[in-house]
């Protein structure tokens, strides 16, 4: 989510000093840096998986933060249980129909997967991951100094026929890491067969799957994500989070354990930072709460502006640009990942002709794990937090990148 | 901060895979346990560093979260930078006078134990700490499986000379740990002579300190702390908190790092979870920066309060069983740390006695890291969260629980 710092100045004797924990964290690669540099005002930016804060419901959360400490004794500032606050768990285990005993509150997504490697991926242990894959996972993974193992994503996600070829080959993991619905990158959602047949090639070959579902609720189909087959394992690690729904500056959400596997998030959880801010779990808490309908009304108008700004978005390009990508309408989520079909373009010389255009986008070269993807002829385009009148002007302006390059 | 649920269904072939990270955490003692039970609504609760809820700013809180969540574009529930919320930064950097590249937001003082000992502890290494401890410490330590060095505390903090000795004779250390103000569980602060001495020896010895400081600004002594020993030095992690001041809830602190640290720490930091929630930040540097005397007066009527409730404790312990303890006026901090003058007295039975009469409290036995102490016949009394009329009926329970078990 970050730039790392490495100053040429660090001394030698304090890197030998280093960690082997710290060791093992490698230089970032073009993905981070440019997440999070400075914006550009004079420029469209359809770079991160960022919800738009005009669809976030500020107002509700405000309101809710001034009944929460109005409460006598100020509960939500003192200490709390590790898993979490009790009227959140609650309201998490009812819809997700998922026993307490299960869940564990998170300080975001991310959170989740850092405890979910550190759980179940000893030091340098093999993990099998999308390829192409939502690149900070990898440096999240770093902290067990892991082997990455890529497997194929298409667009019904990821290739678990290619997994069970490679375990019936003797490769040994202890996990595979995938994000199941709404990919990120690559929009696909794992289908339900291939989601049970996960799970028993993990129950038969002794792994976790770290199922990471940032996106599920960002859903335009109508229909409601089914992840019962994650839910019921007690092979899977379903990782859930606020980010996408109620803010990413909240660090709020949850992960969904087997049983067996509990007691020791919670014992390394309280060895981390004992519990997530209780003034952000109550403040959700009273906002999901008091208003019964209030969170999924919220997400029925985000996520029909999202849906609009998907159609918007592809709609331009295939206007402005009739022809140029092998593009999918997305049925969920805040990416469209189009492919180039000029193979006499460089997809490195259009994104920094399409900058100077005026419009930064992700480039797909940022997202393989390993060798066997057309990424690096494709663009991450995000529309979550750009209005359809600039999406507009985006394409046009990519399409005057495109011309400027075909003119060089 | 609570225990763990290690549950003896967990099967053995589970337990075999467990990462050597979880396979380090032991199961909880006594301190955990007690700290987190239910609360005894028939008893007083002199138990944990627990500040009363009606010192904190809650209105104020509520109003600057309002504030914040009005601002445009609602920034504080964006993505933001690992390092933290650049006006909160500010506001510490200019307390403190250290540099916002020395700093780093962390969820509250635990937390950055964690980091502190992720950063400089290699797994296996010997730790120097406290003796008595602050025995969740103890627990944190385990993320590094470090072994660890008892030393001696006293009135004046840590046995600097004792270090000396045994460094001298050879021991090895990564780190010491130490408390240096308002000494949790014993009182003490570290003198300037024994500060300065430290820090020599981790330059010379090739160590760091990490200083743990949830109590500085709990002071009854009219002058400020003096931690310029520590922030100033390149061998020291200060670790900070608002835990105390304005709530465990809010999980928010920070540690001020040597600058050669600071990019680890913020690779460490980004690995974990990204970084502190933005909302719990921004609502505390409004807090602190709208109003800029706030925090101060805040600080001193609190302390007011508190140095008025460690006052009455004493004196009611020495009118209520004259002679029966050796103790100290608390100069700050939540904890009065008697010794039992009568050497007739079984501290365990004593505890059982006080709970029974209605007093429950932290045995002294919980306390020690190793041989040498006279914990086991102390008793840890945590006066904060207790009105003086409940801390003079405490007293007075105290001393029929002691009549009790002399009559028996």
């Amino acid at each position: 989510m970050t730039q790392t710092l490495k100053t040429p100045e660090t001394s030698q004797a304090n890197r030998n000093r280093r960690t082997a924990l710290v060791r093992a964290f490698t230089e970032p690669k073009g993905f981070g840096d440019a997440t999070l540099r400075n914006p550009r005002p004079d420029a469209i930016e359809l770079l991160g998986g960022i919800p738009d804060p005009g669809l976030l419901p500020t107002a509700e959360l405000s309101e809710a933060a001034v009944r929460v400490l109005a409460r006598p004794g100020a509960p939500a500032l003192q200490y709390g249980r590790t898993r979490g606050w009790p009227e959140l768990l609650s309201w998490i285990s009812e819809r997700e129909d998922v026993p307490v005993e299960q869940l564990l509150i998170t300080n975001g997504g991310f959170h989740g997967l850092n405890l979910a490697v550190s759980l179940v991926v000893e030091r340098g242990d093999p993990v099998a991951v999308d390829n192409p894959v939502f690149p900070l996972f990898l440096r999240g993974l770093e902290i067990s100094d892991a082997r990455v193992v890529p497997i194929g994503v298409d667009s019904k996600g990821l290739d678990v026929d290619h997994l069970e070829e490679i375990l019936r080959a003797g490769q040994r993991i202890s996990a595979v890491y995938t994000v199941p619905d709404f990919h990120n990158p690559s929009q696909g959602s794992l289908s339900q067969q291939r989601r049970r047949k996960l799970v028993e090639l993990a129950e038969e070959h002794d792994f976790h799957v770290i199922a990471d579902n940032p996106y599920r609720e960002i859903n335009f189909t109508g229909a409601p994500v089914d992840v019962s087959a994650f839910n019921g394992s007690d092979r899977v690690i379903h990782v859930n989070t606020f980010t996408k729904t109620l803010g990413p500056g909240l660090r709020l959400g949850w992960i969904r354990l087997p049983e067996e596997l509990a007691a020791d998030a919670i014992a390394l959880r309280s060895r981390q930072d004992s519990h997530t801010s209780l003034l952000v779990q109550a403040i959700v808490a009273e906002y999901l709460t008091s208003d019964p309908g209030a969170f999924d009304r919220q997400l029925a108008r985000a996520n029909q502006v999202y849906a609009g700004r998907a159609r918007t978005l592809v709609d331009a390009l295939d206007r402005e640009l009739p022809g140029f990508f092998d593009l999918q309408v997305p049925e969920g989520g805040f990416f469209l990942w189009p492919r180039l079909q000029d193979d006499s373009i460089d997809a490195d010389a259009l994104a920094a002709s399409a900058s100077r255009h005026g419009v930064e986008y992700q480039r797909g070269s940022f997202f393989p794990s390993g060798p066997g993807t057309d990424s690096d002829r494709r663009l991450r385009l995000s529309y979550s937090n750009v209005g359809e009148d600039r999406l507009d002007l985006a394409a046009r302006q990519l399409a005057g990148a495109v011309a400027a390059l075909r003119a060089q």
